[in-house]
């Protein structure tokens, strides 16, 4: 579970350890979608964590719960185009755990390629210090083969890795940009 | 301030005492939502609200306060199209307070259009049972006269009206197709 920076956490999960290391992917893509908002060059934003309310006093929430959320996290218009995607970091080497995607979230970028949008997963290994852009088309592919964890050779092969920069942090789109591309020669 | 269903209030505006008489806004939008989706002819989704967390203890939110949102309510994909409005109601008869939409909001519409995406309010005036779908055209044309509040007459002859139905209930994509028809008629 994740929480955002400055909340006060009586039970700490352990696997949470390696966010002291440096900047989380959640933390990079949020100073990168702003830089690309204030370039003009798209708009993106990572949607709230769904939360249900139980008890409310003077706007005050005193007693609310974390929800499964029905959608990827992030969304928004690049070049006249919809885009989606869920972004996920696992300190594993060998290989991404795929119980880290909910079935929702799947059906959810099935539905969004079906209806014309970009649809894809980035995916940080965060001990490796390698972040990869990983089509829809290549997780429906993967999924189809019934396994539970993605071997991290086959993210290597089929993904894309995205440049470490300064600014901006993750630049994706230029790998959009380049996914783009190939569409367009496919259709000429 | 909106709460969900289900939620205990110990603080209750009295201007939401209306929503007594009928399903409000919201809900009819997300009913029409899920139907768009099942009938797989558009993924459009209400973000939920943004939330700051102050205190979480064993995965209970037991301290958080709801914060400004720095987009609209509403975003998805038609017809391949980047789609994102801001839905509100009102008790008001003669005019819609634009105090309801927050200027980040406006700026957000605003940069969605120049990226190519359609911007949109919905406004409901619920004394008057009527549901208007108004273009952010329309929305940024009324802003620059500098006026507060917008007349009901303004959005009868610039808005479209959203017709009531059953099934769905909100049938705001029939105004879209008009808009897409419109746009394209222009271009020809």
């Amino acid at each position: 579970m994740k929480y955002p920076e400055g909340v006060k956490k009586n039970y700490v999960h352990t696997n949470i350890s390696h966010r002291n290391r440096g900047m989380t992917l959640e933390a990079d893509l949020n100073v990168t979608n702003d830089y690309y908002l204030k370039q003009k060059k798209a708009n993106i934003h990572k949607k709230p964590t769904p939360i249900k309310l139980v008890k409310v006093e003077y706007n005050i929430i005193k007693e609310a719960y974390f929800k499964e959320p029905s959608t990827t996290d992030y969304n928004g218009i690049y070049k006249g185009k919809y885009l989606d995607f869920e972004a996920k970091e696992t300190i594993n080497k060998t290989y991404f755990p795929l119980n880290n995607i909910h079935a929702h979230q799947i059906e959810h970028l099935r539905s969004i390629m079906e209806m014309g949008g970009i649809g894809f997963l980035i995916i940080r290994f965060t001990t490796l210090n390698e972040t990869y852009l990983l089509k829809g088309e290549s997780l429906l592919l993967f999924l189809s083969t019934k396994k539970t964890n993605m071997p991290y050779n086959y993210i290597k092969e089929n993904g894309y890795l995205i440049s470490d920069k300064y600014i901006p942090r993750v630049d994706y789109l230029q790998v959009i940009d380049q996914i783009m591309e190939e569409k367009n020669e496919k259709k000429n």
